[in-house]
């Protein structure tokens, strides 16, 4: 079993970025964060972003709003980000209030700005195969940590636990796809599938992005396979400050031993994103003009 | 083993919409057809839409431009559809010539008349399952079928052979959503696929888009299976006076006493792209204005 890093990958590909962002002269990539109200999870990711942002080079701005704002009064707001040639990609952090819709708000920014990838034109585009899509982040962090692990894909069986419009359908598409990592045999599993484990069994590689914590157990992976947990759960924990700790969707203690891959959580997929968002960011800027 | 009879469901669906639209008083709804040259097959695919609509009471527009018009001269023309507030539906007829990237072109149709559905909003949309989608009309009138069959889709397996932009992907993602026709667990094969029989014999639903003439046999299926064929190929055959005859994707005879619901090649889903194509004109007309 070998584990799948997504801190010295996600590390690598923050590096990378560095190096191009340096070599603009004139302008540098901006990205805006929208926050509405003061969850703490929602703080505590945009602050991370901010930071990882601040080492590679790429400017941010933050906006804040109160949960009271409507979202018509959030319309306006993204509109004017929309509007702000300084401004190359805006992030709006999840979730946002009950009394918004998060698709309406998602689909109003601009698609060359929607660097989360959240929006149905670029959902659309990566259906489309289209290089110009911004792929939503995790989507592409996963397949990014199959191509850097050179883990072959093509004729092999992905099983996709989960159909969110966020994780589990994009990341289909894109194993799916006629690129590398591509033209895997491409199976969607949810809650409404009996028998899980007779499709599991089969899965070359396992993606598990349903949100219940130590869900895939042993009996549901095949040996050898690779297993990419998307799971960011809290489950109560006496021993830990915090009262909690974080576990995937996947029983690690278990699984790991009868994997050849498998991520870890904290340390997997989830510094992926953050690096994807990053890159995203880069492709927005250099898309919007000729970096100088 | 029932046969579905697409040109039954089509015809209902045909006297449905007219008795729609002849409730509108002060206008309308209004299709533009485009064609670039003159393949004959376009020209008897455009000229059967311009029939239906004729029935049902749409009024369409036809457009010719010749093979060698540029793409950024078909461009224009299509940018002054999007801008007539007189046409609700755009219909781009594929294929387009080979000096023109039909993506492009398709992605050109305002997604609010794009009633083909083969634009990236309307693909992206479909995906996030929003009512709004004008979703492309060969996996809508699949759907269709399904429903007014009264097959049940929740859990149970389908399976998609073929992967296309317009037919496999979008077919998939209808079957995987929360609706009804939906919940069914989703498998995507296609030409990279070792071992197909191992996927399509657990297929309750089995949907043939693969363009390959009498591909899917017997021996691929499993009994009580639901197949759904949407190939249409043309093979020699003497004893006709056009020298060639339609077939499906699937070897119909060896396959139809094999299953519980099959459709015919030609009447099965064929006249349901048609109808789902007038249906999305109807939903066009009514977004754009409240008819009357």
């Amino acid at each position: 079993m070998e584990l799948i890093d997504g801190n010295e990958i996600a590390s690598a590909i923050v590096e990378e970025l560095t190096a191009i962002v340096s070599t603009y002269r004139t302008s540098k990539p901006c990205v805006a964060f929208v926050r509405v109200g003061e969850d703490p999870a929602s703080v505590s990711y945009v602050r991370k972003k901010e930071k990882t942002a601040g080492r590679i080079g790429i400017e941010s701005k933050l906006f804040v709003f109160p949960e009271t704002i409507s979202q018509d009064g959030l319309l306006q707001e993204i509109d004017s980000l929309n509007q702000n040639s300084d401004v190359h990609g805006i992030l709006v952090q999840a979730p946002l209030p009950d009394h918004m819709d998060e698709r309406t708000v998602f689909n109003f920014v601009s698609p060359e700005k929607d660097v989360d990838g959240f929006n149905a034109t670029n959902l659309g585009k990566l259906c489309q195969e289209d290089e110009d899509a911004f792929v939503s982040c995790t989507p592409a962090g996963i397949v990014e940590l199959i191509r850097r692990k050179g883990i072959e894909t093509e004729g092999k069986r992905v099983v996709v636990l989960g159909r969110s419009l966020i994780v589990g359908k994009p990341v289909g598409m894109l194993f799916l796809g006629k690129g590398s990592p591509g033209n895997a045999t491409v199976t969607y599993c949810h809650s409404r599938t009996p028998d899980l484990e007779r499709h599991t069994l089969e899965a070359d590689i396992l993606i598990a992005a349903i949100g219940r914590p130590r869900f895939v157990t042993e009996n549901m992976v095949r040996p050898g396979a690779t297993v990419i947990d998307v799971g960011i759960n809290r489950i109560p924990d006496e021993t830990k400050k915090s009262g909690y700790r974080l576990v995937g969707d996947v029983d690690f203690e278990k699984v790991a031993p009868k994997a050849s891959y498998i991520t870890p959580v904290p340390g997997g997929v989830g510094p992926m994103t953050v690096a994807m968002l990053m890159a995203n960011t880069v492709k927005a800027y250099e898309k919007s003009a000729a970096p100088s």
